[in-house]
């Protein structure tokens, strides 16, 4: 395939004297001459061979790499002309391939074989003749086309993989080779990534981090450091036309937006670490983030990377974590594939980087040992040494706000945690910003879990990422039609449209404002947050809380929603459920033919099932799912619709979930407030066959206060107890004393809420 | 509450003595004097006692009970006046009650403690000062109803409890008391569930069995032979009307009928040990036909009940653990409620018994493992005994063919395995009789399975059992309009009717017959059955096979439904599988507005969700469900319909599941052959995002000869292979040779079928 063998035997001896002479003599000539440096180095490879055969985890993973890459070798390596979409034969190979070779680095560093290095130069060799003449992918669905694969995004990938493993073998290769591959595979590449293809690397988005950690990671393998300052600072010049879009609908840039890899460290992430994409979209930088950093702290220790912002790597990783549920899936807030979790390599990689160059943090451990891999170098000898010593403590989810924004103002997403052994119970709360071209319109929305099992759902993204049947693994038209549509999430519909018009321009330029977060006592949390700008002349306020009654089984959740409008509106307050209706105590119709609820804005996807009218006093809701019971117990008024819905409706490749839900509408409202009681209660063995608990312990919920500066309902529990909850509106101070006389009786509190029990 | 105690103390000891002194006098008495001598003995307690504490799973068992009673004991006895539907209060106590009361009998002879007696005594007082004077119970729901509960059935399986209470509280009680309870409950209750409720005792059904037990049970407690007789051959006379139904639509007795437990185990159970109304029923009557056997083997050894119709109980019992999937979860054939398992405690009971009472079967204790719990008597101490000595076997689930009917000539389930490390398919295919009133009407139906997962399912039931708010957890209308009809299953429908137009007299005058079945080769295994009366002029033949490929990840399944009439009909042929559509190979509409599928018949309860035409080719189907890729390849005629449907139509309460169905249709066809070939392939890790293998590897599926005598089609691999299979329709024996000339070509084979590679 490429120069015979002894002749580039007789090139590696003669270079090795010359590399010993020239280290001799010169210590500067080292940054070039010393390779691995960028993830492996000298030292650690050194230091972790000394330990191989003592370590489990690091061995296993070892173990399991090399028979990964040992059965691709025996398979022969294919480099087939790029052609296919996602999910699609040339696709998966290329994708195949630098995940062999970036392991085959690896190996060939830690076990020496050579058989590792020639499958890479081979390889690498295939690629640089053939990329220079590869026009862009045949399949023009991006808005930046690569040229392996339909996007750059995943040549960027490529890049990213491929770069450690031409790291792992630079020294090994002639200079010959070294040149050839830099001028004709390498050099070219990153160009492309960058100049080429400004709309893709001059961005704040994580397709640009990618870019950048390609371009860079390129850059410092080669000691090129004109592409490792563009990967650092972007492209000075880019002519991006202002009002362009990606396929997402985003904002290529904004103007006098800063660019490069710092940049996308600065504006997307919170000072706690929050990414403003949303957990899905960070776990996917995480990777590029933390093993660029890693290179840097290798080859740039000056940059101090992981203490840039404060350390905001490392608080990334953490706020990651948090946002997963009992199972380590992450809370498919925004564009997501439910399912991701920390089990991704990618969580791998970012927890033992973490771990090793932050505090080393014990409670990492258990969730590295859940992962039960590691990243094959320093940091996840690091790791699994520390399980070895058995060093790890419970990594503890507890309830946390973690703030948007880049600098934190810009709300946030509250995670309401109740934790009992056998027992946990997560609500997720959106208020924060857009969350770039990946986000969804949904302020004020909210889900529920428990035990790690989805409750009241946020249905995710629409797309079957890889699947090529399914419009070459890419987003489906049905993301936006439906999934990022306001009523495909759990809060407030007005007038059947979306917030902000479902119009990206717009939701860009607001947030949604924290007004309560107080998970201080952990049998009652509360959070509290406004949405002003969602509907012009409209305010809606979200207020959720976790209760935990001695008397109840597990805990209840009061929703309330006080909306306040200068106009008359229809508002829907959608819960999507799973499961079996098991009980309503309202009547309700169904039709003879299903019709869609509405025609736009996502109502276009949801078949009416049934509905019914509220005769104005408290109305149960109550299914069964994964064998329990749920109700949602609701003040209403006199007028206020039931319906039941399914999505589903015009949706002519199926590729929407067919899930339900149960929405109540108010029509004809000005100024409103939605009470509920969300209670999980009881149990159903199929095997005994019996059924415990099956009635919510909610006799009614009533509104009682309603003004500009405080809301109150008051509910009666079945077996008596009477609850008054008020709310301040507008002052969370814990200090201020409030005062209110309601129908002749005077209640005083501290703080910005009040819940007791009543007479 | 009732005699005080120094009297009952006095009078005790004063009848101890006088025992032991008739014990000397005459061994006649033993019979009625030496209780316990049902299900526990006198020797047995003495046995069980020596090992307390020396045998894990048995003492498990004895302590999670005791905790139970306890809690029980503590919380104080309440035997309130029947009112409630099941689900609700005073059924739920009533149950809960016969379950205590058998357990602290256990406890008291075992533990010696006299609170245990004394709350089994208390709580018998409160029953007998009422039971005289209860009226009918006042739900009047069944076709028998009961005293205690809404039906007879629930009032005999508190017999059948508490039979076993009193025997071990028997000597222990006064004269005086016994004879109280004798006269004003336990009498009383024998003659109101037999004398009283001929209609439920009198049959052959589940019901009575329980009927017949209760009787059986309590009249050798009080050796009344009298009632044991009653028990065991029904009785005399019962002027039941041979039109009268029950609430299933089942008939109460065909004319001359042989009844009482004798005749229920005559009838019932097929020579192989199915039981005709299928594994969830047949479960549920386990128990009483066992613990009844092990009563009567006990005190009337001379029965040799379990060497009965050459062994049929332990038989039963071992057919019954077939029935289930890899989870231990019956197969849902008729009525049945599915995730009902071998971990209910009948089954508890049905196999501690079997093991003992049978040839003490390894295989039995690995079940009994996953138990994790015994029967507290010598059944349970010898099962418990063998667990600790490490003497199980695995019980591996072969496929295995159960004849139904009591000659076992009237078809019967097949159930074609494939077991691998980590895999395993079942198909589960019925060709019985009706199965009494709780059969559906699904001749020749299949249901496939994955790792104890369903891929095509069998709907089950409507209903849900006990819980209060769905029809008091009884039977739902929907069981009859939907779950019972033949669209509902897996199997052909003409012209949108039911088999035997959905009637149950028609239905149980016929069943299907076996005509092959053949799980010799593990990598092809055979089965065909056929329906000739579900539509008379028409007869059907569906051929299944299990076959496993080298090139193939998985099995795969050749389905051939061949259709012979006199006239022309439409033939629909559904697959109920879940998840969601990836891809089909044909075009089709979706409506605006659904409409139902039909106007009856079960149609009324589909949604026509979409549809499209076959050009006459090959149609591939591809769904994904549990990260798994499934489809159907089928051979079509130009005109066939695809429709694709889901359950929910005309479902005012919410009763139905939403679950999809992929139908195949024919239209205006007389004799046709469906041919489908049924694959599970690849797979999706939403972790990894990876999709593997996400494509069929059929490329087409062609008929290529129909006649009376034979049946063939071809298919090709993705890969190129071409397979012919021939089917003998008439001749199934393996000896005959064949010989049929197609296209010029001449075939030739020996036995039922030919599968073989061609050119």
């Amino acid at each position: 395939m490429y120069p015979i063998l002894f002749e580039r035997l007789f090139l590696k001896k003669t270079i090795r004297i010359i590399l010993f002479l020239s280290l001799i003599l010169s210590f500067q000539n080292s940054l070039s001459q010393n390779h691995p440096n960028l993830i492996l180095t000298k030292q650690g490879v050194i230091d972790i061979k000394s330990q191989l055969g003592a370590i489990p985890i690091f061995d296993n993973t070892l173990d399991k790499i090399k028979k990964e890459v040992d059965a691709n070798i025996s398979e022969g390596s294919k480099v087939p002309i790029p052609k296919d979409m996602a999910g699609g034969y040339t696709h998966t190979q290329h994708k195949k391939n630098y995940n062999m070779m970036q392991n085959a680095g690896v190996l060939f560093q830690l076990l020496g074989d050579e058989k590792y290095a020639i499958f890479i130069r081979d390889m690498l060799m295939a690629y640089a003749k053939m990329y220079k003449s590869l026009p862009l992918h045949p399949q023009d669905k991006s808005y930046a086309r690569g040229k392996l694969f339909w996007q750059c995004l995943n040549d960027a990938n490529w890049l990213v993989y491929t770069s450690q493993a031409y790291d792992c073998i630079y020294d090994w290769l002639t200079d010959t080779e070294t040149t050839y591959l830099n001028e004709n595979l390498f050099k070219p590449f990153a160009d492309f990534l960058s100049i080429e293809s400004p709309q893709f690397f001059n961005r704040i988005h994580n397709h640009s981090t990618w870019g950048n950690v390609a371009v860079g990671m390129i850059g410092l393998v080669m000691d090129d450091n004109e592409l490792v300052n563009r990967a650092l600072y972007g492209l000075k010049e880019d002519n991006i036309d202002p009002n362009a879009k990606d396929n997402d609908g985003g904002f290529i840039k904004k103007q006098g937006q800063k660019v490069g890899f710092f940049a996308n460290l600065d504006d997307p992430f919170s000072p706690n670490g929050y990414y403003t994409e949303g957990p899905y979209y960070q776990r996917y930088a995480m990777y590029p983030f933390m093993i660029f950093a890693q290179a840097l702290n290798n080859k740039k220790p000056e940059l101090k990377i992981f203490d840039y912002k404060d350390g905001i790597l490392i608080k990334a990783v953490n706020a990651l974590l948090n946002l997963t549920d009992e199972d380590g899936e992450f809370f498919p807030l925004n564009d997501a594939q439910k399912g991701m979790s920390y089990y991704s390599s990618s969580l791998v990689s970012a927890l033992d980087i973490a771990y090793f160059y932050g505090s080393k943090d014990p409670a990492l451990l258990s969730i590295a040992k859940e992962q039960n891999e590691v990243q094959l170098d320093e940091t996840g000898l690091a790791v699994a040494k520390g399980l070895k010593d058995h060093l790890e403590k419970p990594f503890i989810k507890k309830s946390v706000e973690l703030i948007d924004g880049e600098n934190g103002d810009q709300g946030g997403v509250g995670i309401l945690r109740y934790n009992k052994k056998d027992y946990t119970m997560a609500l997720v709360i959106k208020y924060t910003s857009q969350g770039l071209s990946h986000g969804h319109y949904d302020k004020l929305s909210f889900s529920l879990y428990e035990n790690g099992d989805e409750v009241l759902q946020d249905y995710g993204l629409a797309r079957f990422v890889n699947i090529e049947q399914k419009n070459g693994g890419g987003y489906l038209k049905e993301n936006k039609t439906w999934a990022k549509q306001t009523i495909a999430h759990n809060t407030i519909v007005q007038d059947q449209t979306s917030h902000f018009k479902g119009d990206f321009e717009t939701g860009s330029q607001y947030h949604s404002i924290r007004y309560l977060f107080d998970a201080s006592n952990p049998i009652f949390q509360i959070l509290s947050a406004k949405e002003n700008n969602a509907y012009p002349g409209t305010e809606l306020q979200r207020t959720i809380a976790i209760v935990k009654e001695e008397s109840f089984q597990k805990p209840y959740i009061i929703d309330v929603v006080k909306i306040t409008s200068n106009a008359t509106h229809q508002y829907d307050l959608p819960f999507y459920y799973f499961g079996q209706v098991i009980s309503t105590n309202f009547k309700y119709e169904i039709p003879d033919v299903l019709t869609a609820l509405g025609k736009d804005n996502g109502y276009q996807h949801l078949w009416k099932e049934a509905s019914g009218i509220s005769n104005g006093g408290t109305i149960e809701f109550t299914w069964l799912k994964n064998k329990k019971f749920y109700s949602i117990t609701s003040a209403t008024e006199q007028g206020d619709q039931l319906i039941l819905a399914r999505i589903g409706a015009n949706d002519p490749e199926f590729n929407l979930r067919k899930d339900p839900v149960y929405i109540i509408r108010k029509t004809d409202s000005k100024s409103t407030v939605f009470v509920s009681i969300i209670e999980p209660h009881g149990s159903y063995s199929p095997v005994s066959e019996s059924a415990k608990n099956t009635y919510s312990n909610i006799k009614d919920v009533k509104l009682f206060y309603n003004t500009e500066n405080y809301t109150a309902f008051i509910m009666t529990y079945k077996f008596g107890i009477k609850k008054l909850f008020i709310l301040s509106n507008n002052d969370a101070s814990k200090e201020t004393k409030h005062e209110i006389n309601i129908d002749g009786k005077s209640y005083q509190w501290v703080g910005p809420y009040l819940f007791k029990t009543i007479k």
